[in-house]
């Protein structure tokens, strides 16, 4: 069957769900437009999901992707917090932030029970995860909802787990990609591939179809992703621009601005690494740091740092979220960026 | 001009120079069946490039391409190099390397006046630089002997560099690539890009034909990297199972193996990152170390382990060149490689 077939859609474009700069305004203009739009769900509350999809509903008739995150959430690990919080006292000076006034942070919530049960009873047409795939008892929940499964790899391994455990869509998120890395079987970053090398191998591993993320730009990169073998795309920071992404003045600037050619991989702002442009909180303490606290308890001493320096006009804190190839991401609605891509694929 | 007719081959596939692993037999098999043959000069004398042009021309009369790296030759650092030799002492014993033996090093020469003196007088079609380019005079010379001159990007500042003082040809290097990292604006590493983010971008930022490289395996790449605005492409692991290659047999075994599905840029053989398959030896000194003697010194101490260990039946402590998709390398002649990729090129 083909991809669109099987998600439902006019054509084989997601756009990936990218908690914290977008909800559902960004993903009704996607489905609206012909793709799949996507709710990332890892940072919204069962009332807020339930909403949002409410939302979405009331706006499209057409299917739709709700994401989640699968980590285990850590234990809290006191010595190690205070040793990451110590190496931040100065820049909490700086901006004028009590120590003591700093919370356990906004977190990511991973899929459980009362998520599966939102599946069940609102009934998506797409559910995709992220950092691997919920245990077997709360996957088949979401399988016997009736609901398409899609999971991110980052390496043939991972590409291959997934399909053994039940995926019916394999995203190879290649090395290219803004926001969290996907992997889960491993945590050693020199196994993630550009997505020129993680495609091709994916698609002669694993029998389901394959999604191309990451660096995907234009028409030029959705062919490109296609004669590798992938069945579909799906880009993100391409619609950070867009007037229906949720995404911050500073982070739009930083988007539009010279600073997107070099982005990182940070474990900074959550725990995790992920991609963005390299601003002073990069710079200064990482991009990778040994100090910060297990994913995603890293935020709590992150994001009120973040929020002072935004009070001053600075994103010198801010996570800004983009791939390695901004070039894509206009300042146009979505539904025009869904068009440019679409130009890629085959008449 | 098409990339073809400025090169003066039949077809836009370039093979890759690869120091250490290749001479002139590849470079015949690859320009007699139609690609541009790459002879690497960092490794050898004047007498024996000399000697190696002498054998291709008696056995092709088609162009070919003579690399050459453009490092400066760095001090000698004795504290650094101690310290060096010291984190090795345990694995010099392992091997029964006495530390006063050892030399210092192969090395790797960058270009320089008499190299412009053989390109002055054997006068090759092509001559292509790695690490940027020589100093404006000695490029000069290469250009009045008639060369057409390549030199390889890994990011987007690098490409207009390399156009701006006269290259006529741009290879953009993915990540994804084998062997040395060509970088030479920054050697910050979270700046270089995979391919399918750096070529578009390139493309867009330069008006001289781009090459495609890393990552490219077979029919489907090279499809994929002409729809990403590329005008050809070089492969390098491709050919390094050929039989024309020199690659060693512990070498091959490992490119044939899984454990070739893990690589990473590795500082330990030469002082410069390069791309290879993950062994005992980077997994126990880094892959990247601190430690590591400037480019090229690196090699006094790690040379000899490579030797002993080798003579034991062992790869541990080899540099097992490889880019991240090593699934395009066949123990098939470099023809056979050649005809496989340009079944990718538009009929």
């Amino acid at each position: 069957m083909k991809l669109a077939e099987l998600l439902g859609t006019e054509l084989p474009l997601v756009q990936s769900p990218m908690a914290g700069v977008q909800g559902s305004r960004l993903a009704i203009a996607v489905c609206g437009a012909g793709g799949l739009g996507s709710l990332p769900c890892a940072m919204l509350s069962p009332e807020r999901i339930a909403e949002e999809i409410r939302a979405i509903r009331a706006a499209t008739d057409r299917p739709f992707n709700l994401n989640f995150f699968c980590h285990a959430t850590p234990r809290f690990d006191a010595a190690r917090d205070a040793r990451w919080r110590e190496s931040l006292a100065a820049v909490h000076a700086e901006f004028g932030i009590d120590p003591a006034s700093l919370g356990t942070g906004a977190g990511r919530n991973p899929f459980d029970a009362t998520a599966a049960e939102i599946v069940e009873s609102l009934r998506p047409r797409v559910v995709s995860f992220h950092f691997g795939l919920p245990e077997p008892a709360l996957l088949a929940r979401v399988k016997a909802a009736g609901a398409i499964v899609m999971g991110s790899a980052t390496t043939v391994d991972e590409a291959r787990w997934l399909e053994s455990r039940g995926a019916d869509v394999i995203i190879a998120q290649g090395l290219e990609a803004g926001g969290h890395r996907g992997h889960f079987l491993s945590d050693d970053l020199t196994e993630q591939l550009g997505l020129f090398a993680l495609l091709p191998q994916v698609v002669a591993a694993v029998k389901r179809p394959v999604i191309a993320a990451g660096g995907i730009a234009d028409a030029a990169c959705v062919r490109a992703a296609l004669a590798l073998g992938a069945s579909g795309v799906q880009a993100g920071t391409a619609f950070l621009r867009t007037p229906e992404a949720d995404t911050g003045p500073l982070h739009r600037a930083a988007l539009a601005g010279d600073e997107a050619r070099h982005t990182a991989l940070s474990n900074l702002f959550t725990g995790r690494p992920a991609r963005g442009i390299v601003n002073r909180f990069l710079r200064e303490h990482g991009p990778m740091s040994e100090l910060v606290p297990e994913f995603p308890l890293a935020t709590a001493a992150s994001a009120p740092l973040r929020a002072a320096a935004e009070r001053r006009g600075s994103g010198d804190f801010s996570a800004l979220w983009s791939g390695q190839n901004a070039s894509g991401a206009r300042p146009v609605p979505a539904a025009e960026i869904i068009r440019a891509l679409a130009a890629g694929l085959p008449g």
